[in-house]
């Protein structure tokens, strides 16, 4: 039953075309761009505060990625978000790094704090770092299990009224009262960078057009997992596995995703 | 005879190795970079204030591309693009995402009064906002056509002295007295970010060995629009697409220009 | 002999998993994140002075890249490399396009001068620029052999105590009383941007897990090498190389090492 809503989400994504406000890193802008065109959405890269407030205006969604943060792009992201918290544009989280330094688990703390987040997507030692539950994170990767993750995420959710999205092995999402695990994906994606930010880029399209954030997070990292599986079964190597799973999230059919997704609601 | 010319400019282009200096956008930085390389010229992106006038100096074409602009990067663009004009250096201008914003809208007809422009390269909704024409932008992509456009693209070019080079299923190039259709390309290069920063760069990549900028520009679109359908007759989707797209402009010989390219002076 | 050291440090970075911060251009910022992961290391780029001393204190090696430098990210790359040379981690400099402008001549001579660097990684124009032996570069492209370049980075080596690395034809890599060739590579790899920049990260990956700078430049040369080789067999032209490259540093296994590498020292 789930996969009919994923499949049903995923043509509303391409029939709707939801603009993508990102103010996200340097290292995956060209990817993220890319993957929102692929999935049929409209990416825009904008971080002037020039500009920030009126190109929000008109997206469907804002992701804030700061995996280059410095001072002068989280004030942007802080206008930019603001902005869309007064129009009721959702706003998609990824803390890159969180827990590797103080100044990035700051940084997303008072995002978390000052803005209304719509989906905090992390992994789980982004996650523990942020939740102080003792995540572990060697630069932008996390290393090591989180006790209790699902608990920990459901607070996290509590607390800052954010469906929180943990991608692993099995993804997590939780929100408030909800929680959904996702089953897909291949370990080939931890095998290249971006992932994580291009699962970001998902969740926000899947966003873009679904309020229940819950379910609109477990669609988007369904769809991205299964590209991810059927990509890995022509790639020679982590780079063509990239460009397999750019053109795989391109292709996916809603016919694959009623058979393919491997979705689970608990809650 | 028009096709005689370009395959005579694309070999021109690879036997003078231009000096291409970009400075332009955060996410295609890699892509325009790469094709410069590939189609023959060379590329360098620096936008340091300490060294902008230092570098165009040594360049054969100035490229401008604000896609992911703020001040201190317009500044920057405004310094070497003046430099360029003092020495006689062809400046390109790619106004990404013009329409959009208004700040977008402002910086990009601030350069076309301030710096003397050889050729600007743009969508029809991008062409048609600067204009005043109506065109539409949503993020960086045009949608809608603009009505008459050649003659919106045609009064442009006068009132900037800029060829007026316009990209979509037909390309259009106005200068004060031309006009050139240019029929190549394929819709998959839609489907990737960065085709029309990289039509851009094809275009410096000419007019820094060309001064007749009109069929400069018609040319650098005939050969992206013919490795595109190139590309096309193999890529499984939009990211093999990308890879094969670069690919075939490397391997574009100018006796499959004679053949393919579809170019027409109109005047 | 030196191919037995070679895989054994294959190995090692594998087995370590060093960290690697990157402070570099925004060209190559994804190539090389990727191919971090590919070597077997984790990469993480990091910029701001609010977080590069913590950051640089959990790596294992710094890599300084200043391709599209400007006064703020100088200043973020002087800060990390005095708290990397505090601690012990070595510090590894590309000087991208030394030559081509005075501001990117002085910026890298102020970085020999201030810090300790382990490995000085560029091409034979840069070096040469760098030591005032005649180097030439147009753009970040070296033109033209460089007179005694094996002397010239010799004697580079002891003034700066810094192991010289310069990639061409044949890679020559000079310490204070060390030197090695290494005859790996495809001359494919000069038709993309970003194989030095590449390169440099390689160097960093070795250098992060090896005290010897000479042997880990070596080896990491012959590495990049070999698996450039192994690239070009299949590639149909450089878009298509650049994926295979990737792959093939993923895929590179010892034993390949063994019979592949051609690296020799000369003293």
């Amino acid at each position: 039953m789930e996969n009919k809503k994923v499949a049903e989400l995923l043509e509303r994504v391409r029939a709707t075309k939801p603009l993508l406000h990102h103010i996200t890193n340097f290292v995956v802008m060209n990817d993220t761009a890319n993957l929102s065109l692929h999935i049929g959405a409209l990416p825009v890269m904008a971080h002037a505060k020039e500009e920030v407030e009126e190109m929000v205006t008109i997206a469907n969604c804002l992701i804030l990625n700061p995996g280059t943060l410095d001072v002068q792009w989280v004030q942007s992201m802080n206008i930019a978000g603001k902005k869309a918290n007064a129009l009721g544009i959702p706003v998609v989280l990824d803390p890159v790094g969180a827990g590797a330094t103080s100044y990035r688990t700051t940084t997303n703390l008072d995002f978390l704090q000052n803005l209304r987040i719509a989906v905090l997507r992390g992994n789980q030692g982004e996650i523990g770092a942020l939740a102080g539950a003792g995540g572990k994170v060697k630069g932008v990767e996390s290393i090591g299990d989180v006790a209790n993750i699902e608990s920990v995420a459901a607070e996290f959710a509590k607390k800052y009224g954010a469906v929180v999205a943990i991608t692993g092995k099995r993804d997590i999402i939780a929100g408030a009262d909800s929680l959904y695990y996702v089953d897909n994906g291949h370990e080939r994606m931890a095998e290249i960078t971006g992932t994580g930010c291009m699962s970001t880029t998902m969740v926000g399209a899947f966003a873009g057009v679904e309020k229940d954030f819950c379910l609109a997070s477990a669609a988007a990292l369904a769809c991205f997992g299964l590209a991810g599986e059927i990509a890995a079964r022509t790639a020679a190597g982590p780079a063509s596995f990239r460009v397999a799973l750019l053109d795989a999230v391109a292709n996916l059919k809603p016919e694959t995703v009623l058979t393919g997704a491997r979705v689970t609601r608990v809650k």
